[in-house]
């Protein structure tokens, strides 16, 4: 029996191409790309080549394309950079209470600055209202940071009322995106959708940890957050992470085509719906309407913990909240609204190009097991 | 014939081991180790194993050890993290005109920030003179910080001196020492050497790039740079990079005994020294007393990017300044009062443990010719 893993909004397993990828560039390809000699040449082109597949998958420009170590870097640099950049022209931020923490606790040090943040709270299905966004927006916004996909319960934010809304306000407000859960399973295009800055990640699309991007709207200027030896123009310095961005890259290439991929998914997420639905007093917290990859719900009442610990048994891989608040209850379902005790017991299963309908025939009959033992025994 | 890699201090190959231990991490231990389920928990436990390595090799406790994206943020970390935990204290920062970028620009924009960043001028041997430390650091000195080795000359900095020189001026100072091209190459140990912060760098040790580590003292407080879901205990957010932090670690592993490896640098360097002294007016920048892993020096009135070019098609490669800087002139030269005719032919070799006296060989044989072809054309 080989081992399930519904837990790819977390991290992902680096697929075989992008993982050669980083292989060459370790063992052979290893220069500098800012050595002057023909090995640091190969490695530039390496990071050329790779900054165009990531640019062209979102509809960019090579140029408004940016290596960092991640997603939690590319929000901070994001925040902090918009935010000093913007400074004279206005104090406050509208965000929203299901950020990640990355943009969270970065807003709240900006707060500390002395820059009024403004979140605007969820619905009950974790999704932010229109007329809610239209209100928080004022002359005086200087940015606005809203996720794409939110990594808990999949919900699709309406970030396409920000554009209409800042311009409403005659706000001299910067849009930025996190759209690390979205990136690669969405259709996203950023110039299009007038958005200014979005962070990207590539361990949760089959690529490596350490390595993400931030795009930034060509004659948008932020200020950078790390100081050193000009690279990446300057907006963020180091020796590039070359195998990294190149795995990275490949990991891009890899990815199946987008809406044919989403479709597969709404199947599979359909699928685990109508198998959860037989389990007796399921809550499912996500809605048809958000990203099918991710997929929440309460089994009943039984903790997350201890559904987690068996099922893992079972080499079954799942998570309660995010992986990244490790255990604590979720800031999320909490800003839904949702009573503690469904909190308590709350599963999220993320999906991933890998998962089949068999997984969650499996995953459903394991954790009817789970339920039927853990609730006798309590 | 094979390549000649003789430019070490800007980046190096990684080693089979470490490069093994990535492909393992990308592809079979792949978990998050914020995750709460057994791929979670292998992961975590590797974390807890890599820490302990790049902890023991410095006589460090594993909890002194914080894991960033590099050498460049490490320095970023340290710098903004100690001078803003300190700054009701004091005003005053001392450091050098030969460091990295990473600090000098860092430093550049603490000045901006309202602090006093006073830089010490190196002698003409690309050291600091040790009465010039004493002289500097004053009573309302928060932070010095100072390189262990100089990575264009390979000088190695009285960083002896700093800990009494701060306890003489009663200063409240922290004590800063970017050793990333010290760490794994001079035996470092850094509670004895009454250092609080030390930053050092896989990629310059034959790990993956992307990866590095900060030495904190137990006891001493930083702020972050950074905001995010907890990890590296709230100094460094952000999923770790699981899989370079264990190639870093391996890369560790496999360092050689420290004294022996630089007693044959030594050996090497010396070798080389006597080669290069056959042509017709070499200039040897680096003193004797240097770090024998690193040997800057004019060869003659060629300029050094001509001679890179040549060499490199010769498939030897080395630099001229640091990788970073790419090809301006280089602030350490030029801070020691070398004439500009002399910056301008500066070529730097950096060896490593795969490096022999037959590649110095062919390296000053092709130089001969490079110079004896370049000489006439020109």
């Amino acid at each position: 029996m080989s081992e399930i893993y519904f837990d790819n909004s977390s991290t992902t397993k680096v697929c075989r191409e992008a993982a050669d990828k980083v292989m060459e560039l370790m063992t052979e390809n290893y220069g500098n790309p800012s050595s002057l000699h023909s090995m640091g040449f190969r490695a530039e082109r390496e990071l050329t080549t790779a900054r165009s597949t990531v640019a062209q998958q979102i509809g960019a420009r090579d140029e408004e394309i940016f290596f960092t170590s991640g997603g939690t870097e590319s929000n901070n640099l994001a925040l902090f950079g918009a935010a000093h950049a913007r400074r004279k022209r206005g104090n406050r931020i509208v965000s929203t209470e299901i950020e990640h923490h990355s943009v969270l606790n970065t807003l709240q040090e900006l707060e500390r600055e002395g820059f009024e943040v403004v979140l605007l709270k969820p619905d009950h299905t974790g999704n932010i209202p229109e007329e809610a966004i239209r209100e928080a927006i004022t002359p005086d916004t200087i940015l606005v940071s809203m996720m794409c996909v939110n990594n808990e319960v999949g919900s699709i934010l309406p970030i396409q009322v920000v554009p209409q809304a800042i311009q409403a306000a005659g706000a001299p407000a910067l849009f930025h995106v996190d759209a690390v859960q979205a990136f690669g399973k969405l259709p996203l295009r950023p110039e299009k959708s007038k958005i200014d800055l979005m962070s990207m990640s590539a361990h949760k699309i089959h690529g490596p940890k350490g390595v993400g991007a931030l795009y930034v709207r060509k004659g948008v200027h932020i200020n950078p957050h790390s100081f050193g030896g000009g690279q990446e123009s300057n907006i963020r310095p180091g020796t590039e992470a070359l195998e990294l961005i190149a795995g990275f890259a490949e990991a891009v290439r890899q990815l199946p085509e987008t809406e044919q991929e989403l479709a597969r998914m709404r199947k599979l997420n359909h699928y685990c719906r109508e198998r959860l639905s037989e389990l007796d007093g399921a809550i499912i917290h996500s809605t048809e309407q958000g990203l099918p990859y991710i997929l929440s719900f309460a089994a009943g009442k039984v903790r997350s913990e201890t559904l987690l610990h068996y099922l893992s048994e079972h080499e079954i891989y799942v998570s309660s909240g995010s992986a990244c608040s490790k255990g604590k209850p979720s800031h999320v379902l909490a800003a839904m609204n949702l009573p503690r005790d469904v909190i308590d017991s709350t599963l999220r299963l993320s999906f991933s190009r890998y998962n089949t309908e068999e997984e969650v025939d499996r995953f459903v009959e394991v954790l009817k097991q789970a339920l039927s033992t853990l609730t006798k025994r309590a």
